[in-house]
């Protein structure tokens, strides 16, 4: 019987959930009985078997233990079942995002963002070309990207569900996701910089989304010799505007700050007490770059030092305030707080942050931040309000060769705890533990934080980066699960190649104890981070309505087609073919051409009904739209060879699916 | 404790899982133990508590059945175990194949094959992008593919895992991948004909990758008004000639044979004693059209008028021998057989077959052909012994308008089964069984093939176009474990938007009864078909050796770096950088060169140790490679654009990753 799961339902589960132990002597008279909803006899074992005789056999016959069996009826979600979580997660170097189902792991949705993608037409037809564009680096388009920190938009601190934004750190872009429908919307690409990595992190309220650099360059894409690096050489972090009315980043209203040439690395902003600030932790204070072939010590070396870095310390409150005060200056098109004005307003404080740490994770009530040092073994727990009453009281340290004051550390402290191995992020649940990342160890440290105490260890396999919890960025964690992004598979999944996929597994933190559920190979992509959030929190649609919906603005297209207003128009700028697409033919389905003239392709799938997709597409011509239920597509381009040339639905619709063809035809001059 | 699986070990395992019933019995006693290896107390629900109870309790919690618990436990894989089985199958529109582990159903990786994608580095870098460059249509090229129908080498009618073939139907192109390394080496691009379906199909010795077009066209990419359908249109069926050694198809070596502009659909390769024969099944003999804007009927009705369309009977070793005799003409670069030589030489006959059918599929025997008629409920059994006896003896009951012969459809049967509504594909079983989709009815029918009678049907979520069984297409199937793809997937996942997934849906058809186990959703592309190959049979290489290997030709490549050998040196042809990687640094990692230069990358990974791969990207410049352990790759390029530019590495690869960077300068001039 398909489980089918109300909100309901799944609040009594997850009521259930907690009341495991109870539950277990009540229920070891269940044991005896049939099971109820059986479909198959065999599988039950026959009358009076049980569930427990025929699962004993299947156990000895698969090898699996009690463990392996708990963690299965743990994650299984059975035909026409819900999971209760969607993880985002980035997809890396193929420039997507990946969305996956918890507890299940499965993998629902690839959204194309940066790179085309066929399959759901985006970068194959005018619309989606445009979002594309609008990533041109220097006028020249860069059709791949390295995702790394998806963000889900936030309101008061928690995941609203109605966004996604991610950045691609190799071309320094930003792009939007509409969770309506999961397409990529908008890309905003910055001239200011060249790349980024501690983005995209989003302010409480989805105010800003936040982009800073990573590798140091000269700014605005100017040119200046390496040797130079310490004088020409910055970064920046960018402050995007973010309009939810429009579902758009609004350029004119965005604005930067200017950064000494660190590495700027990851990004988390203060809620709660500390609402208004942004945290930024950084490597490379040492400005080591490398230079292999002449005698320098690689980077990798170069960079590791120094006992300590800089965690970045931003108002961007007072920033924004000494933005609409004018003291800026139009960089590359952007309104950028220089350095000095930065300084001299006290935008920025640096504290020190011990050897080159990776990740900064602002506890949930929003007063503590925790860094974890890559190269050292411990996590380092800030106090939000030290450090505000040491900036208030600019009790400094010292300044940095660029004259950003410096905290001194032990008082911007509460203290530190022994973590392991190659620390890296950390994730929280709802009862006051801590989870970090253990690279090198290639475990999970979970840790007491009020304590300062580590607890568990788990083993993941192989070498965890980033973690992610359930609603683990939110002011509520939900707890319950983890999910260990490991880099390195080696022996976890069956041969398909030197690229091995990555490891993602599932970690039960619901009970005392860390349970391993489930590994889950990443088939493409590199993910690097993911939030994870309820399920319920998605408001997606199932058809664009009323029918003629361009999904990029969620209007009705100018060009859209009613059914019986089906026609091919020539007119100056060329031949303008009005089209309808339903079960199972395109109206019209033959167009004829001539050799060089411009084509407009304006076609709506007039259907209703949900998963009634059509494909269109036209052999030779580099064409490949999906039309989801009402959506309207607008695709131009020149009929320059001549031919006859299929054209047909991509996308399975009907019985008659293979019949939904027609003609593109173009006449020799 | 992992489950690590041995060869051994599967098959004890598989043995164990047919002993199922008796060990039920013996098996019984097993339940009040209390289960060796488990990891976590509470799992096992502390002492004496043994699986029963907790299980019990979660199953309550979750909302599972009996059956639910038995599917999870037949699918589920801990982690380090492996699946049994690997699904190959098409993306569809995405233009990429899909490797998913069965039981587990768990998606391995996808393979770049048409469509750029750049986390595997593919049409990134030199080499991948002349694999593309040879799929251009009339000199441009098309960045996206529909790829249908993936078609596994095979010896002596078995799946040998060695390499893999798939089509592209929007394009006609073919490419093949290697399953050394699951990468696409080769794309070709028949300028015959403009679409093709029925493809790839192999020869049971994979002498021949068999592409045949769909919609009918003037070959060769001449022009003719579409009213001249009936005679400047045509069909061809493309043998590709496969070289097994050099794994290559050699196009000089191929051929092809001219067909009535019929829609040819699906292909079967004989086997066995049909052996030299390739069966092609096909729909709209009406020779309809379409022209729903200028008062014609759409094709979808205009080619379901008929009660019966042709199945292509085709003796591939007699058209072999045509060829060698030199009675083709050379058409677009490729030796074709015209119709008149293929009916005068008898290479070419029909047999009736009903109603728009979709799909032909040989018997394991090889000695009878199922042909389902999509808007017939009936699967016609065809007898290939008395199809052939019909063609030596001449016996026709007429010829088509192109002068084909046609056998008389009674005395080509053995009989017809009533199978269901919309019947599709048919797969066999170890047993003697058929299945065949159900499209309209949702459901996959289990009948006995020398019964020619119906023994169950399972319902499936929703309307499934191909099933695939595990070796499924050999002479010997192993049962065991069905595939429905389905088209629809509707209610059956978390909502993501218009845009569903596909839903594959594992069955377990090793019992009496068929068991629905798990619901798979397909995140990115549209499968149509797919197979399925014992996971033993494929022998990946971990790394490329010895080290400075191209993937593409598994040969050292002449520009391949060595360790100490990192230099610049400026050519005639532009700046050359030969350039190593290694944990954690490039050598050079500064590279200087002036505004408007070509620049040549010659980059080696240099390790050897499995999953150290890196990446190499450089910002700006739309280049990002894989380079795997021991790979080499050419990236050339224009610096025309002045700025400084990160260089990096992509795929997480060390501790001291985010330093494995550096930086390429182009000076302005």
């Amino acid at each position: 019987m398909p489980v089918r799961q109300s909100q309901e339902a799944k609040r009594r589960r997850r009521r259930s959930y907690l009341l495991l132990p109870p539950l277990l002597i009540a229920a070891a008279s269940l044991l005896a009985c049939d099971g109820g909803g059986a479909r198959n006899e065999l599988a039950v074992g026959g009358k009076g078997g049980g569930i427990g005789a025929n699962l004993a056999a299947l156990m000895e016959a698969r090898g699996l233990t009690d463990a392996d069996v708990e963690a299965a009826v743990k994650t299984y979600i059975p035909t026409g079942g819900r999971d209760e979580y969607l993880i985002f997660a980035s997809g890396g170097h193929s420039g997507q995002v990946i969305v996956i189902g918890v507890p299940s792991m499965r993998i629902i949705k690839f959204i194309g963002v940066f790179t085309p993608e066929p399959w759901q037409g985006y970068g194959y037809g005018d619309q989606t070309n445009a979002v594309l564009a609008a990533g041109n680096r220097q006028g020249k388009p860069v059709l791949w990207a390295d995702t790394h920190h998806p963000s889900l938009s936030e309101t008061n601190g928690e995941y609203d569900g109605e966004f996604l934004f991610i950045n691609d750190k190799a071309n320094a872009r930003v792009a939007v996701i509409n969770l309506k429908d999961f397409v990529t919307q908008q890309i905003v690409t910055s001239h200011l910089i060249e790349s980024d990595h501690g983005a995209t992190f989003v302010t409480p309220n989805t105010e800003y989304v936040v982009e800073p650099s990573q590798y140091p360059a000269p700014l605005a894409g100017e040119f200046a010799p390496i040797e130079e690096y310490d004088e020409k050489y910055r970064g920046a972090v960018i402050f995007w505007k973010f309009d939810r009315e429009a579902g758009r980043i609004i350029e004119d209203e965005s604005w930067a700050i200017e950064l000494p040439p660190y590495m700027q690395d990851l990004t988390d902003a203060g809620k709660g007490p500390s609402d208004g600030f942004v945290f930024i932790n950084s490597f490379n204070t040492e400005r080591a770059w490398g230079g292999t072939l002449e005698g320098n010590p690689p980077m990798e070396s170069g960079a590791s030092q120094n006992d300590m870095d800089y965690l970045h310390v931003i108002d961007w409150k007072k920033a924004e305030q000494v933005v609409a005060d004018g003291k800026t200056e139009t960089v590359a098109g952007m309104r950028l707080i220089r350095l000095d004005t930065a300084n001299e307003e006290g935008l920025l404080h640096f504290v020190p942050e011990p050897k080159s740490p990776h990740g900064v994770d602002i506890t949930p009530d929003g007063k503590e931040m925790v860094v974890s040092g890559k190269l050292d073994t411990h996590g380092t727990v800030y106090s939000f309000e030290k450090i505000k009453g040491l900036i208030d009281a600019k009790d400094y340290a010292g300044t940095d060769p660029y004259g950003v004051p410096i905290l001194p550390f032990e008082k911007s402290i509460r203290g530190q705890v022994e973590l392991g191995l190659g620390p890296l992020h950390t994730q929280y649940d709802d009862k006051g533990h801590g989870y970090t990342s253990l690279f090198l160890e290639s475990a999970v440290a979970k840790w007491d934080v009020a304590g300062l105490k580590v607890l568990e260890k788990i083993p993941v396999h192989y070498n965890v980066g980033h973690i992610a919890a359930a609603e683990g960025d939110t002011t509520t964690p939900d707890g319950r699960f983890l999910v260990a992004m490991n880099k390195w598979a080696i022996d976890r999944f069956t041969d398909v190649g030197p690229l091995l996929p990555q490891n993602f597994q599932l970690i039960d933190i619901s009970g005392d104890s860390m349970q391993l559920l489930y590994d889950m190979p990443i088939p493409l992509g590199e993910p690097h981070y993911a939030q994870i959030i309820n399920a319920d929190k998605i408001n997606a649609i199932d058809v664009y309505t009323p029918i003629g919906i361009d999904p990029i603005t969620h209007q009705v297209d100018a060009n859209m087609v009613e059914p019986g207003k089906e026609r091919i128009e020539r007119k100056a700028d060329g031949v303008h073919v009005y089209m309808t697409a339903v079960r199972s033919h395109f109206k019209p389905d033959i167009v004829r051409v001539k050799e060089g003239e411009t084509v407009h392709l304006h076609i709506t799938n007039v259907e209703q009904a949900k998963d009634a997709t059509h494909g269109f597409a036209i052999g030779s011509q580099n064409i490949n739209v999906s039309l989801e239920p009402g959506e309207h597509s607008n695709i131009s381009f020149v009929a320059d060879t001549p031919g006859v040339f299929p054209l047909y639905c991509t996308e399975f619709c009907s019985a008659l699916h293979l019949e939904m063809a027609g003609y593109f035809l173009v006449e020799p001059l």
